[in-house]
């Protein structure tokens, strides 16, 4: 069997790249798709604060743009050579949930990297990906060779721009909406450029590196406020006047929840996208039932607003990519980890 | 001063009807309404549970059908002889949240027996009803000597009946929705009746009363599930094939709550009107959050809902009022609290 370069973690702060097998067909809805560009996703951070040691380590990452190499004997969407999308969520595209667009709640579907759905990671030369028909999207006309800011924004529609996007649309942003994003990582930057898209009137945009809230501007957020807590809160209750229509969370701790709720408007909703890293949170009288409040998001089936956020992108009426402020090769994915982890990068591509 | 008999409660378990100042026009903007008949709520068991002992007591009550007996001088809307319905929430009609339908966070209004905002109760003989404007519905055509049946229904149009229609109606619950109900008190048998008025298609009530869950049936429930907890979430995921699509909570306990995260389906609603006895709760990726779950609902804007309730309600097409299954005179007030709180009576009128 061949070998590949493939990237695990094995503790916090460990992230190596290895040799590892080659990806071979094993099921006949497999494709076996080449890397073009990966990435380290928000949500990789998470582990690398707080995984337990491991000797075998874990194949890390969940996001590829890549170009199909081989398909099992059943897959009928995608051919050899095309350059494919793959969503952070594999699904099969035809159960109840997949045609309901939540591809995440998929009944024969799962995630990169889970042992019991037999994947690896992304961030590697290549990757086996089962239930091609449903996961894989084509990008017609448009080869691995293509110029990099293209590159850079398809990769966004594997995860962080669909993830934007699903907290604006759970939210039901549309015309005239008054919206405040919670993070200025990629999701937040990527949940105010889907606001805006939506028709949303005033975005605020709530984050203290100057650098991604200027860029968030330039996706659309017509207010900045670099303060958190209680002073975040007061800020935000002022420009609208009691509060935000709309509340896009795209951070996942604590803090952000309990910003979300202070700065909510009465009838308001609450989207979160960022994984939640606590159980338990205020729900009752005081947080979200008094003022009839609506929490509404979760993971986002990314797959089901591909089609629908592609022309956009190919035609450059929209810059996701721009999210990308580097691109290392795949040997440093460990320094993009570290990158991204002391924030010196706002989002860093891996380039095989 | 004249007197009136009136209820107050001064600890737990501690209910009395005693002499009150008669009500008085204060504001222009006040009506006094003389009772036709109150009732006593689910909810003012939660205070007769756990209320910390208080010399001058609480004045008890917010839910009133009665007779405009007087109007201040910029009232409009209500005449004196008019038979009106006064929602458990006082709202002005006029400001943002009035006006767009939720009048529960009226900036002017607020709750009956709220000591900051003037009213006292309505378990009481009359009422000053403040903001009556915006707060009172008249009933065209129908008398305080109406038949009983009418009144009751009537009456739920205070409280419980719109408090069941929020649930639905917050859930957007429609031709062909499966919901299931958590709760077989008035406001969850309301809530099964406004599914069923919703087109649902398929409607469980969890409940173990059979008197009870009978009437939900009665309203339109095509199943009920007397089990509770686990086996009661097993009932309902083996019913529905895997979850819930809607879930309409109407008790208020944490029980209720993990109940409605076991049977909600990915990409459900959990729509929350009991009024919650606790603050934290599961919200994150193991409850909420991975199965893309929106939690909504709160206090019910009952006033926004009242004359699209009402023509049916005059016309017999439906009879909400079937909930209360006992009157008493106002002096028993305190035997009124005790049938529902021993689960001898499902909701008890109060006739002055």
């Amino acid at each position: 069997m061949d070998d590949m370069r493939a990237t695990y973690m094995y503790a916090v702060g460990d992230v190596r790249v290895t040799d590892a097998p080659d990806p071979t067909i094993q099921q006949p809805t497999d494709a076996i798709v080449r890397t073009t560009r990966a990435c380290v996703c928000g949500s990789d951070l998470h582990p690398y604060h707080s995984m337990p040691a491991s000797e075998d380590g874990a194949a890390m990452g969940h996001e590829i743009l890549g170009v199909v190499e081989e398909v099992g004997s059943e897959v009928r969407t995608v051919s050899p050579g095309d350059l494919v999308i793959a969503p952070f969520a594999l699904s099969c595209g035809v159960c109840e949930f997949c045609r309901a667009g939540l591809q995440t709640s998929c009944v024969r579907g799962g995630f990169w990297g889970d042992p019991g759905f037999g994947t690896a990671g992304t961030q590697a030369e290549a990757a086996r990906v089962p239930l091609a028909d449903g996961s894989l999207v084509p990008v017609p006309g448009v080869g691995a060779d293509a110029d990099e800011a293209l590159l850079n924004s398809l990769l966004t529609l594997t995860d962080v721009y669909g993830t934007g996007w699903h907290a604006a649309h759970m939210a039901k942003v549309g015309p005239g909406s008054t919206v405040t994003v919670i993070g200025d990582g990629a999701v937040g930057l990527l949940a105010v450029l889907s606001a805006k898209q939506l028709g949303a009137e005033r975005i605020i945009l709530m984050g203290r590196h100057q650098v991604r809230t200027d860029l968030g501007r330039d996706f659309g957020a017509t207010d900045v406020v670099a303060e958190r807590g209680e002073e975040g809160i007061a800020a935000v209750r002022e420009l609208t006047d009691g509060g935000s229509q709309v509340v896009l969370e795209a951070v996942g701790h604590m803090p952000a929840y309990e910003q979300s709720v202070g700065i909510v408007r009465p009838g308001g909703v609450i989207s979160r996208v960022g994984v939640p890293q606590y159980e338990e949170a205020p729900v009752g009288f005081g947080s979200l039932f008094g003022g009839n409040i609506t929490l509404t998001g979760g993971p986002a089936p990314v797959r089901a607003y591909t089609e629908q956020l592609l022309p956009a992108v190919l035609d450059g009426t929209v810059d996701p990519g721009r999210v990308f402020d580097r691109t290392v090769g795949l040997e440093e994915t460990a320094e993009a980890y570290r990158l991204m982890d002391d924030r010196e990068a706002l989002k860093v591509a891996l380039r095989p």
